[in-house]
């Protein structure tokens, strides 16, 4: 694998001014943050991956949308996003060329008391995730432990912002390995379905697509957003609902989509089978892939 | 205040050996983590932080053994607790010398796919924490949006470990703030009282002295067991119990109790005065800031 490229972002916020370039290409075989920095002490900091296919960032203004949006829902500085644009491109423009890449964007809370956040773009390889998108994934369901309005009821709980605080949405891919499976689907405590640790969850129901909706704490994707046009393009319905978890037990196809590995078909639910859609999962695949910017 | 004191542990984990000196003293001025590393990126990883008092660690037996249990909830690479705690004095040794200091440990799952842990120790001066010792803190009831058995019904959610991926309890301090409260006391959405987001609480009533049951999901605090026995010593009784939310309406005294600040004495609780014990809060710190090793 070709070696990442890392700029650090030295005009992170909109508002402010730095002396000199406002981003800066460095070595990311070097160290480049601080043990003081919050982002570390406490993964108090935002991020997104968007995929690069052909040296095109997918979904890129959906990505800085949804970057601001957790800004706020942190009480975050705003991200300055002409910046952050414009460091997205050079990065890619400065890796070696490749058919499928991913640009990450972080931004932290800075050292303690410093007043200044840290960010920085990666643009690096990813894995091969073929296998995923025509053979498909096994998923089993685990709580996350909230009831579904969580995010209205406890906003301080930042369910719906994308944080460094994500070692629950590692330790469920443990959990889900130690049961068998790939990946997982998070439900609430009150029996509704909210998506997995790094996708969104689609349900085919003869004619109709269905995906969580986003008042329940969970992510705005930026990829069903993309799913959904390219059904509604087929000729489908497409809706945001409250899906009970009992819903998954009847579905036509059932898909985790996400930026970088694209649409992931379920072929199994908590051990049981689910009906595998393959050409329209490829076509689907071929859509997303064939995004412009 | 003194520049802090920085080294890297290069034998972070037990069973393993390391090429090379067992940990390094490091400019903490310069950046030393990679932006490849789970801790920035995930916030996976785990932490404790250490009263030094008088260039004495305080509890830091048990502090390593909650260090110990910290890495077993998350499936982390097991400290070698004697390279840890040698690196802990050697940190303390260099540092200038202070009445009140602090050690932070830290240590992460590493680069992704690199399959050793990254981890440092950190020296550093700490606040003037007088004021909460002697005049007390306004704390609010926030829910944690977990019911008080979420670590038994769903270890995957880390409740009980000292993760890195501590952006809520940075968010609930900002929560406070807007309600014009300088602390927090979680609470389970069933009706429980938890713990602080940095802090145990501790409950006294008549001759009775009062902390909720670790098995809610909640740490074991090091210094709540030093509270218990300077409180066994002065002839109180002392409970771990389930401590139902109603119940803090009719105290006489309530702390939070924590490693570095001590003793906080707690005097308006959502808006309510809560009857403050001054010489027993007094004599709480004196015995807790003149805890030996």
């Amino acid at each position: 694998m070709a070696k990442p490229v890392l700029i650090m972002v030295n005009k992170t916020t909109a508002g402010t001014d730095v002396a000199g370039e406002p981003y800066t290409v460095v070595d990311v075989d070097q160290p480049q943050v601080s043990v003081l920095d919050l982002g570390v002490t406490r993964g108090d900091g935002m991020f997104e991956a968007m995929s690069v296919v052909d040296g095109k960032p997918q979904a890129i203004e959906a990505h800085l949308r949804r970057y601001q949006h957790s800004a706020e829902l942190l009480d975050l500085f705003q991200p300055d996003v002409n910046v952050w644009r414009e460091a997205i491109y050079r990065s890619i423009e400065l890796h070696e060329p490749a058919h499928e890449l991913m640009v990450k964007t972080i931004m932290t809370r800075g050292i303690e008391g410093g007043g200044s956040a840290t960010g920085w773009v990666l643009c690096i390889g990813v894995d091969d995730f073929t296998k995923d998108r025509t053979e498909g994934v096994s998923v089993v369901t685990l709580s996350r432990g909230y009831p579904h309005d969580i995010a209205k009821t406890a906003p301080w709980l930042l369910q719906g912002a994308k944080t460094l605080s994500y070692a629950v949405n590692k330790s469920v891919y443990r959990e889900a390995k130690r049961r068998g499976a790939d990946d997982v689907i998070f439900t609430s405590t009150d029996g509704f379905v909210l998506e997995g640790p790094s996708s969104s969850v689609i349900l085919l129901q003869g004619n109709r697509v269905i995906t969580p909706k986003t008042d329940q704490g969970i992510l705005a994707g930026t990829t069903q957003e993309s799913v959904f046009e390219f059904f509604e393009g087929a000729g489908y319905e497409t809706l945001y609902e409250n899906v009970t978890v009992d819903r998954l037990a009847d579905v036509d196809a059932l898909w985790l989509v996400s930026s970088v590995r694209q649409a992931a078909i379920v072929h199994t639910l908590d051990g049981l089978a689910v009906p595998v859609e393959r050409d329209l999962t490829d076509r689907l695949n071929e859509y997303l892939l064939g995004r412009s910017e």
